[in-house]
Protein backbone atom coordinates (compact mmCIF):
# COMPACT_ATOMS: atom_id res chain seq x y z
CA UNK A 1 0.00 0.00 0.00
CA UNK A 2 1.72 3.73 -1.19
CA UNK A 3 2.33 5.71 2.33
CA UNK A 4 -0.10 8.16 1.40
CA UNK A 5 -2.91 5.44 1.88
CA UNK A 6 -0.81 4.11 4.64
CA UNK A 7 -1.10 7.50 6.83
CA UNK A 8 -5.10 7.56 6.67
CA UNK A 9 -4.56 4.29 8.23
CA UNK A 10 -2.54 5.42 11.63
CA UNK A 11 -3.64 8.75 11.99
CA UNK A 12 -4.79 7.94 15.71
CA UNK A 13 -6.76 11.01 16.29
CA UNK A 14 -9.39 9.93 13.68
CA UNK A 15 -10.18 6.90 15.60
CA UNK A 16 -11.16 9.44 18.78
CA UNK A 17 -13.05 11.38 16.13
CA UNK A 18 -14.83 8.22 14.82
CA UNK A 19 -15.56 7.18 18.58
CA UNK A 20 -17.30 10.54 18.89
CA UNK A 21 -20.02 10.15 15.99
CA UNK A 22 -20.95 6.43 17.33
CA UNK A 23 -20.96 7.07 20.96
CA UNK A 24 -24.37 6.61 21.45
CA UNK A 25 -24.30 3.00 19.62
CA UNK A 26 -25.05 0.32 21.85
CA UNK A 27 -24.11 -2.39 22.61
CA UNK A 28 -20.46 -1.71 22.57
CA UNK A 29 -19.73 -4.57 19.73
CA UNK A 30 -21.96 -3.27 17.01
CA UNK A 31 -20.31 -0.09 17.35
CA UNK A 32 -16.95 -1.63 17.39
CA UNK A 33 -18.33 -3.21 13.95
CA UNK A 34 -19.96 -0.20 12.17
CA UNK A 35 -16.25 2.16 13.71
CA UNK A 36 -14.40 -1.24 11.48
CA UNK A 37 -16.54 -1.03 8.77
CA UNK A 38 -16.63 3.20 8.13
CA UNK A 39 -12.59 2.69 8.34
CA UNK A 40 -12.65 -0.29 5.85
CA UNK A 41 -15.26 1.57 3.45
CA UNK A 42 -13.43 4.82 3.06
CA UNK A 43 -9.78 3.31 2.53
CA UNK A 44 -11.07 0.37 -0.14
CA UNK A 45 -14.97 1.18 -1.10
CA UNK A 46 -17.72 -0.67 -0.05
CA UNK A 47 -17.25 -3.52 -3.20
CA UNK A 48 -13.47 -3.67 -2.25
CA UNK A 49 -14.65 -4.66 1.36
CA UNK A 50 -15.65 -7.98 3.08
CA UNK A 51 -17.23 -9.10 5.60
CA UNK A 52 -14.18 -10.68 6.75
CA UNK A 53 -12.41 -7.41 6.45
CA UNK A 54 -14.77 -5.70 8.50
CA UNK A 55 -14.59 -8.50 11.00
CA UNK A 56 -10.99 -8.94 11.50
CA UNK A 57 -10.14 -4.95 11.92
CA UNK A 58 -13.08 -5.20 14.82
CA UNK A 59 -11.15 -8.60 16.08
CA UNK A 60 -14.18 -10.90 15.47
CA UNK A 61 -14.91 -13.95 13.21
CA UNK A 62 -16.91 -13.32 10.14
CA UNK A 63 -19.73 -15.73 11.85
CA UNK A 64 -19.87 -12.64 14.60
CA UNK A 65 -20.67 -10.12 12.51
CA UNK A 66 -23.73 -11.85 11.14
CA UNK A 67 -24.87 -12.40 14.71
CA UNK A 68 -25.40 -8.18 14.46
CA UNK A 69 -25.85 -7.14 10.55
CA UNK A 70 -27.02 -9.95 8.50
CA UNK A 71 -25.15 -8.17 5.82
CA UNK A 72 -22.48 -5.90 4.92
CA UNK A 73 -25.11 -3.83 2.90
CA UNK A 74 -27.27 -3.70 6.95
CA UNK A 75 -23.80 -1.94 8.23
CA UNK A 76 -23.50 0.62 5.44
CA UNK A 77 -27.16 1.53 6.05
CA UNK A 78 -26.79 1.80 9.54
CA UNK A 79 -23.69 3.81 9.14
CA UNK A 80 -25.58 5.95 6.70
CA UNK A 81 -28.37 6.40 8.88
CA UNK A 82 -26.36 7.66 11.87
CA UNK A 83 -24.30 9.98 9.59
CA UNK A 84 -26.43 11.60 7.94
CA UNK A 85 -28.73 12.15 11.19
CA UNK A 86 -25.69 13.49 12.84
CA UNK A 87 -24.74 15.54 9.70
CA UNK A 88 -28.84 17.29 10.09
CA UNK A 89 -28.07 17.77 13.66
CA UNK A 90 -25.15 19.84 13.30
CA UNK A 91 -26.91 21.94 10.52
CA UNK A 92 -29.94 21.92 12.74
CA UNK A 93 -28.27 23.14 15.98
CA UNK A 94 -26.49 26.00 13.91
CA UNK A 95 -29.33 27.06 12.35
CA UNK A 96 -30.82 27.53 15.81
CA UNK A 97 -28.04 29.05 17.14
CA UNK A 98 -29.06 32.74 16.14
CA UNK A 99 -32.23 34.74 14.52
CA UNK A 100 -29.53 37.19 12.46
CA UNK A 101 -29.96 35.82 8.55
CA UNK A 102 -26.38 36.34 7.74
CA UNK A 103 -24.56 35.16 11.91
CA UNK A 104 -27.30 31.95 10.81
CA UNK A 105 -26.07 31.33 7.32
CA UNK A 106 -22.53 31.89 8.52
CA UNK A 107 -22.83 29.15 11.30
CA UNK A 108 -24.73 26.94 8.92
CA UNK A 109 -22.04 26.84 6.53
CA UNK A 110 -19.33 26.71 8.79
CA UNK A 111 -20.29 23.60 11.29
CA UNK A 112 -21.63 21.47 7.89
CA UNK A 113 -18.73 22.57 6.30
CA UNK A 114 -16.24 21.52 9.26
CA UNK A 115 -18.15 18.46 9.88
CA UNK A 116 -17.39 16.95 7.11
CA UNK A 117 -13.60 17.78 7.46
CA UNK A 118 -13.08 16.66 10.73
CA UNK A 119 -15.59 13.14 9.92
CA UNK A 120 -14.03 12.58 6.79
CA UNK A 121 -13.89 9.12 6.64
CA UNK A 122 -17.24 8.47 7.57
CA UNK A 123 -18.58 11.44 5.41
CA UNK A 124 -16.96 10.17 2.22
CA UNK A 125 -18.44 6.91 2.96
CA UNK A 126 -22.25 8.09 3.60
CA UNK A 127 -21.69 10.43 0.16
CA UNK A 128 -19.82 8.15 -1.75
CA UNK A 129 -21.44 4.89 -1.51
CA UNK A 130 -25.13 5.86 -2.03
CA UNK A 131 -25.53 3.45 -4.86
CA UNK A 132 -24.78 0.20 -3.12
CA UNK A 133 -28.44 0.71 -0.20
CA UNK A 134 -30.84 -1.08 -1.01
CA UNK A 135 -33.77 0.22 -2.96
CA UNK A 136 -35.62 0.67 0.47
CA UNK A 137 -33.01 2.27 1.92
CA UNK A 138 -32.15 4.68 -1.14
CA UNK A 139 -35.23 6.12 -0.27
CA UNK A 140 -34.65 6.32 3.28
CA UNK A 141 -31.52 8.04 3.24
CA UNK A 142 -32.87 10.04 0.38
CA UNK A 143 -35.27 11.65 2.90
CA UNK A 144 -32.97 12.50 4.87
CA UNK A 145 -30.90 14.52 2.70
CA UNK A 146 -34.03 16.23 1.09
CA UNK A 147 -34.59 17.48 4.56
CA UNK A 148 -30.67 19.03 4.91
CA UNK A 149 -31.43 20.66 1.44
CA UNK A 150 -34.65 22.31 2.90
CA UNK A 151 -32.74 23.34 6.09
CA UNK A 152 -30.46 25.22 3.90
CA UNK A 153 -32.78 26.66 1.42
CA UNK A 154 -34.91 28.05 4.68
CA UNK A 155 -31.65 29.38 6.04
CA UNK A 156 -31.01 31.30 2.65
CA UNK A 157 -35.24 32.42 2.06
CA UNK A 158 -34.99 34.19 5.43
CA UNK A 159 -32.03 36.18 5.05
CA UNK A 160 -33.78 37.51 1.26
CA UNK A 161 -37.29 37.84 3.66
CA UNK A 162 -35.41 40.12 6.01
CA UNK A 163 -33.76 41.82 3.06
CA UNK A 164 -30.12 40.72 4.25
CA UNK A 165 -29.38 38.27 0.65
CA UNK A 166 -29.62 38.69 -2.74
CA UNK A 167 -29.76 35.25 -4.22
CA UNK A 168 -30.96 34.96 -8.06
CA UNK A 169 -31.24 31.25 -7.56
CA UNK A 170 -31.86 29.70 -4.01
CA UNK A 171 -31.46 25.87 -5.43
CA UNK A 172 -28.31 26.56 -7.08
CA UNK A 173 -26.75 28.26 -4.01
CA UNK A 174 -27.98 25.73 -1.71
CA UNK A 175 -26.43 23.17 -3.99
CA UNK A 176 -23.10 24.79 -3.79
CA UNK A 177 -22.70 25.34 -0.60
CA UNK A 178 -23.49 21.43 0.24
CA UNK A 179 -21.21 20.63 -2.24
CA UNK A 180 -18.25 22.48 -0.84
CA UNK A 181 -19.04 21.40 2.40
CA UNK A 182 -19.26 17.58 1.33
CA UNK A 183 -16.32 17.92 -1.03
CA UNK A 184 -14.14 18.98 2.26
CA UNK A 185 -14.15 14.93 2.65
CA UNK A 186 -12.66 13.86 0.17
CA UNK A 187 -9.51 16.18 -0.36
CA UNK A 188 -9.10 17.49 3.69
CA UNK A 189 -6.22 15.81 5.04
CA UNK A 190 -5.47 16.22 9.10
CA UNK A 191 -1.51 17.06 7.84
CA UNK A 192 -3.01 20.07 5.39
CA UNK A 193 -2.91 23.69 5.61
CA UNK A 194 -6.31 24.14 7.13
CA UNK A 195 -8.00 22.75 10.19
CA UNK A 196 -11.55 21.94 9.89
CA UNK A 197 -12.27 24.93 11.62
CA UNK A 198 -10.44 27.15 9.36
CA UNK A 199 -12.59 25.54 6.42
CA UNK A 200 -15.66 26.32 8.01
CA UNK A 201 -14.28 30.06 8.58
CA UNK A 202 -12.99 29.91 4.82
CA UNK A 203 -16.96 28.49 3.31
CA UNK A 204 -18.53 30.79 5.50
CA UNK A 205 -16.81 33.80 4.32
CA UNK A 206 -17.66 32.93 0.79
CA UNK A 207 -20.88 32.23 1.51
CA UNK A 208 -21.12 35.90 3.13
CA UNK A 209 -19.28 37.14 -0.18
CA UNK A 210 -22.18 35.17 -2.67
CA UNK A 211 -25.43 36.75 -0.71
CA UNK A 212 -24.44 40.66 -0.43
CA UNK A 213 -26.90 42.64 -2.03
CA UNK B 1 -28.28 -4.31 -8.20
CA UNK B 2 -30.46 -1.58 -7.16
CA UNK B 3 -32.71 0.63 -9.85
CA UNK B 4 -30.27 3.39 -9.30
CA UNK B 5 -27.05 1.80 -9.97
CA UNK B 6 -28.55 -0.09 -12.79
CA UNK B 7 -29.73 3.79 -14.35
CA UNK B 8 -25.81 4.52 -14.81
CA UNK B 9 -25.14 1.41 -16.60
CA UNK B 10 -27.55 1.96 -19.19
CA UNK B 11 -27.47 5.32 -20.24
CA UNK B 12 -25.95 5.18 -23.67
CA UNK B 13 -25.02 8.72 -23.65
CA UNK B 14 -22.54 8.05 -21.49
CA UNK B 15 -20.63 5.43 -23.74
CA UNK B 16 -20.17 8.56 -26.31
CA UNK B 17 -19.38 10.95 -23.87
CA UNK B 18 -16.57 8.42 -22.82
CA UNK B 19 -15.15 7.64 -26.52
CA UNK B 20 -14.96 11.49 -27.26
CA UNK B 21 -12.47 11.76 -24.04
CA UNK B 22 -10.00 8.89 -25.05
CA UNK B 23 -10.59 9.43 -29.10
CA UNK B 24 -6.78 9.71 -29.29
CA UNK B 25 -5.78 6.99 -27.65
CA UNK B 26 -4.34 3.92 -29.94
CA UNK B 27 -4.61 1.07 -30.92
CA UNK B 28 -8.21 0.77 -30.24
CA UNK B 29 -8.09 -2.14 -27.71
CA UNK B 30 -6.35 -0.03 -26.07
CA UNK B 31 -9.20 2.71 -25.51
CA UNK B 32 -11.33 -0.27 -25.27
CA UNK B 33 -10.10 -1.63 -22.04
CA UNK B 34 -9.05 2.43 -20.61
CA UNK B 35 -13.28 2.95 -21.41
CA UNK B 36 -14.67 -0.76 -20.25
CA UNK B 37 -12.27 -0.13 -16.94
CA UNK B 38 -13.72 3.44 -16.30
CA UNK B 39 -16.89 2.06 -15.91
CA UNK B 40 -15.89 -0.55 -13.47
CA UNK B 41 -14.14 1.81 -11.19
CA UNK B 42 -16.80 4.21 -11.44
CA UNK B 43 -19.45 1.86 -10.15
CA UNK B 44 -17.55 -0.44 -8.06
CA UNK B 45 -15.09 1.10 -7.04
CA UNK B 46 -11.12 0.65 -8.11
CA UNK B 47 -10.73 -1.76 -5.10
CA UNK B 48 -14.16 -3.47 -6.12
CA UNK B 49 -12.95 -4.34 -9.65
CA UNK B 50 -10.73 -7.60 -10.93
CA UNK B 51 -8.53 -7.52 -13.85
CA UNK B 52 -11.59 -10.07 -15.10
CA UNK B 53 -14.55 -7.57 -14.57
CA UNK B 54 -12.54 -4.92 -17.09
CA UNK B 55 -11.53 -7.73 -19.66
CA UNK B 56 -15.34 -9.16 -19.76
CA UNK B 57 -16.70 -5.52 -20.56
CA UNK B 58 -13.91 -4.75 -23.07
CA UNK B 59 -14.47 -8.39 -24.41
CA UNK B 60 -10.99 -9.59 -24.26
CA UNK B 61 -9.77 -12.37 -21.67
CA UNK B 62 -7.88 -12.25 -18.90
CA UNK B 63 -4.51 -12.61 -20.43
CA UNK B 64 -5.70 -9.84 -22.91
CA UNK B 65 -5.10 -7.28 -20.48
CA UNK B 66 -2.04 -7.99 -19.34
CA UNK B 67 -0.84 -7.85 -23.23
CA UNK B 68 -1.42 -4.38 -22.92
CA UNK B 69 -1.21 -3.09 -19.03
CA UNK B 70 0.75 -4.94 -16.84
CA UNK B 71 -1.25 -4.46 -13.87
CA UNK B 72 -4.80 -2.77 -12.71
CA UNK B 73 -2.92 -0.02 -11.21
CA UNK B 74 -1.27 0.88 -14.97
CA UNK B 75 -5.21 1.07 -16.04
CA UNK B 76 -5.62 3.28 -13.35
CA UNK B 77 -2.79 5.42 -14.17
CA UNK B 78 -3.56 5.95 -17.82
CA UNK B 79 -7.20 6.95 -17.05
CA UNK B 80 -5.98 9.16 -14.69
CA UNK B 81 -3.22 10.83 -16.75
CA UNK B 82 -5.44 11.67 -19.75
CA UNK B 83 -8.27 12.07 -17.50
CA UNK B 84 -6.19 15.18 -15.57
CA UNK B 85 -4.76 16.76 -19.20
CA UNK B 86 -7.85 16.52 -19.92
CA UNK B 87 -9.00 18.35 -17.54
CA UNK B 88 -6.13 20.77 -17.70
CA UNK B 89 -6.33 21.47 -21.19
CA UNK B 90 -10.01 22.32 -20.76
CA UNK B 91 -9.31 25.23 -18.05
CA UNK B 92 -5.97 26.33 -19.96
CA UNK B 93 -8.40 27.14 -23.33
CA UNK B 94 -10.97 28.56 -21.49
CA UNK B 95 -8.60 30.89 -19.68
CA UNK B 96 -6.90 31.95 -23.26
CA UNK B 97 -10.63 32.36 -24.75
CA UNK B 98 -10.35 35.90 -23.30
CA UNK B 99 -8.57 39.25 -21.93
CA UNK B 100 -11.17 40.70 -19.80
CA UNK B 101 -10.77 39.59 -16.00
CA UNK B 102 -14.16 38.78 -15.46
CA UNK B 103 -15.28 37.00 -18.79
CA UNK B 104 -12.00 34.50 -18.16
CA UNK B 105 -12.76 34.20 -14.78
CA UNK B 106 -16.67 32.95 -16.11
CA UNK B 107 -15.35 30.74 -18.62
CA UNK B 108 -12.77 28.74 -16.73
CA UNK B 109 -15.01 28.10 -13.56
CA UNK B 110 -18.32 27.22 -16.28
CA UNK B 111 -15.51 24.89 -18.56
CA UNK B 112 -14.28 23.51 -16.20
CA UNK B 113 -17.90 22.54 -13.67
CA UNK B 114 -19.57 21.24 -16.93
CA UNK B 115 -16.50 19.04 -17.86
CA UNK B 116 -17.17 17.42 -14.66
CA UNK B 117 -20.69 17.22 -14.76
CA UNK B 118 -20.64 16.00 -18.65
CA UNK B 119 -17.38 13.52 -17.93
CA UNK B 120 -19.05 12.16 -14.45
CA UNK B 121 -17.85 8.72 -14.87
CA UNK B 122 -14.15 9.39 -15.75
CA UNK B 123 -14.20 12.22 -13.05
CA UNK B 124 -14.93 10.52 -10.54
CA UNK B 125 -12.23 7.64 -10.87
CA UNK B 126 -9.76 10.42 -11.71
CA UNK B 127 -10.28 12.39 -8.32
CA UNK B 128 -11.27 9.44 -5.53
CA UNK B 129 -9.07 7.33 -6.62
CA UNK B 130 -6.07 8.97 -6.29
CA UNK B 131 -4.81 6.78 -3.32
CA UNK B 132 -4.96 3.66 -5.18
CA UNK B 133 -2.06 4.82 -7.57
CA UNK B 134 1.35 3.81 -6.90
CA UNK B 135 3.72 6.27 -5.40
CA UNK B 136 5.54 7.29 -8.43
CA UNK B 137 2.18 8.00 -10.73
CA UNK B 138 0.55 9.75 -7.39
CA UNK B 139 3.53 11.97 -7.70
CA UNK B 140 3.20 12.41 -11.22
CA UNK B 141 -0.72 13.17 -11.28
CA UNK B 142 -0.73 15.61 -8.53
CA UNK B 143 2.03 17.67 -10.35
CA UNK B 144 -0.93 18.04 -12.56
CA UNK B 145 -2.94 18.97 -9.92
CA UNK B 146 -1.37 21.48 -9.02
CA UNK B 147 -0.91 22.97 -12.86
CA UNK B 148 -4.85 23.00 -12.74
CA UNK B 149 -4.73 24.83 -9.20
CA UNK B 150 -2.27 27.44 -10.61
CA UNK B 151 -4.19 27.67 -13.47
CA UNK B 152 -6.92 28.97 -10.83
CA UNK B 153 -5.09 31.32 -8.89
CA UNK B 154 -3.33 33.34 -12.05
CA UNK B 155 -7.46 33.59 -13.02
CA UNK B 156 -8.20 35.36 -9.53
CA UNK B 157 -4.60 36.94 -9.07
CA UNK B 158 -5.06 38.53 -12.77
CA UNK B 159 -8.80 40.05 -12.21
CA UNK B 160 -6.96 41.49 -8.61
CA UNK B 161 -4.10 43.62 -10.63
CA UNK B 162 -6.69 44.64 -12.94
CA UNK B 163 -8.72 46.29 -10.23
CA UNK B 164 -11.52 44.13 -11.25
CA UNK B 165 -11.67 41.80 -8.28
CA UNK B 166 -11.22 41.35 -4.11
CA UNK B 167 -10.45 38.43 -2.95
CA UNK B 168 -8.93 38.06 0.57
CA UNK B 169 -8.04 34.45 0.21
CA UNK B 170 -6.93 33.64 -3.50
CA UNK B 171 -5.92 29.91 -2.43
CA UNK B 172 -9.09 29.70 -0.16
CA UNK B 173 -11.28 30.63 -3.52
CA UNK B 174 -9.18 28.79 -5.85
CA UNK B 175 -9.71 25.64 -3.74
CA UNK B 176 -13.58 26.10 -3.48
CA UNK B 177 -13.74 26.71 -7.18
CA UNK B 178 -12.23 23.58 -8.04
CA UNK B 179 -13.75 21.71 -5.76
CA UNK B 180 -17.46 23.23 -6.37
CA UNK B 181 -16.65 21.60 -9.93
CA UNK B 182 -15.09 18.16 -9.02
CA UNK B 183 -17.95 17.88 -7.04
CA UNK B 184 -20.26 18.08 -9.42
CA UNK B 185 -18.87 14.65 -10.69
CA UNK B 186 -20.21 13.21 -7.79
CA UNK B 187 -24.02 14.70 -7.89
CA UNK B 188 -24.87 15.01 -11.59
CA UNK B 189 -27.17 13.01 -12.66
CA UNK B 190 -28.20 12.88 -16.59
CA UNK B 191 -31.78 13.05 -15.81
CA UNK B 192 -31.54 15.41 -13.43
CA UNK B 193 -32.84 19.13 -13.28
CA UNK B 194 -29.63 20.84 -14.40
CA UNK B 195 -26.99 20.21 -17.22
CA UNK B 196 -23.65 20.33 -17.38
CA UNK B 197 -23.63 23.95 -19.84
CA UNK B 198 -26.50 24.83 -17.12
CA UNK B 199 -23.88 23.98 -14.06
CA UNK B 200 -21.12 25.97 -15.51
CA UNK B 201 -23.28 29.16 -15.66
CA UNK B 202 -24.80 28.58 -11.77
CA UNK B 203 -21.30 28.44 -10.45
CA UNK B 204 -19.64 31.09 -13.11
CA UNK B 205 -22.58 33.20 -11.43
CA UNK B 206 -21.41 32.64 -8.30
CA UNK B 207 -18.07 33.21 -8.94
CA UNK B 208 -19.06 36.21 -10.76
CA UNK B 209 -20.45 37.27 -6.74
CA UNK B 210 -17.82 35.98 -4.74
CA UNK B 211 -15.16 38.15 -6.81
CA UNK B 212 -17.02 41.49 -6.78
CA UNK B 213 -15.31 43.98 -4.86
Amino acid sequence: MPVHSANIERDESLEADLEAIWAEIEPPVVRRLMIAAVQEFAIHGYHGTTTRDIASRAGLSPAGVYVHFKSKEQLLYRISLVGHQRSLEVLAEAAASTTDPLARLRAVVSDFSSWHARYHMPAKVINYEIGALSEEHFLEIGALRRRIDAAMRVTLDDGIEQGAFVIPDVGGMALALLSLAIDAARWYRPAGQRTPAEIGTLFADLAERMVRP
